[in-house]
């Protein structure tokens, strides 16, 4: 594993019990985004399916992941400010949420803006996925502070 | 504690294991709606303050409780459709959600369109509050199958 990626499972499962509890995994991060996965026998509802409250966690939690990753900064305070969750399907196997890496542009921008002003926001798009269709599409702004 | 109460909690924490990690109590309901509650020390995050995700996962599950309670039909298959979270202040203590009961129109109605078509859908307010306040406000679609 990319020890950066080996670090950051490291610091959620220190710093963030429930994801110890959830047991997610840090699986991949390159052009496209971070990609988060979490087992369904720890994550599941009273239907054998992914728990919604589940879902929701993981997906902020890769919008978190995803910022770290990029500002490189553990002492910049990072925080979901709003997100917004569209379940369309049940997802039924592993949670695999992945949070799209946004356009180069607004990355840019949003590093920019916070290393001038110390405070930055940027709206992430996550989706979990399984058998190549969204189970749930969340849509998070963040807002990063140092 | 009113046997309801218990029973639903036991219902969370055996159906739903991410409950019990979280370490979820269901503590009251009444004509204002359910109280949960979680502890801090399970549900913090990097900065000591709750997870942004134990506070969705708390407020999506008080609004399947207040629709299992009010149904009474555990065969009813209860799943969130929609949420959108609104994250104002960081909450520093026991993490506490009330998901509030709609007015009786609205819950009368949805009662009666599960009874004679076996599908009803309703929109839930849930806040989590701290000191008076509101720090985590929560709107939710659900959806009743039987």
């Amino acid at each position: 594993m990319n020890p950066d990626l080996a670090e950051t499972e490291r610091f959620f499962h220190r710093k963030i019990p429930l994801t110890r509890a959830m047991g997610i995994r840090v699986e991949a991060c390159d052009g496209h985004g971070l990609v988060l996965t979490a087992p369904l026998e720890a994550n599941h509802n009273h239907l054998g399916t992914a728990f919604g409250g589940s879902l929701a966690a993981l997906a902020t939690l890769a919008g978190y992941g995803l910022l770290w990753l990029e500002l490189g900064d553990r002492d910049a305070h990072i925080v979901v400010r709003r997100s917004e969750l569209d379940y369309r399907h049940p997802v039924t196997g592993t949670l695999r949420a992945i949070c799209h890496r946004p356009p180069e542009a607004e990355l840019g921008l949003f590093r920019k803006t916070f290393a001038k002003a110390g405070k930055a926001r940027i709206r992430l798009e996550v989706s979990v996925e399984e058998a190549g269709r969204v189970c749930t599409a969340f849509s998070g702004t963040f807002v990063a502070i140092r």
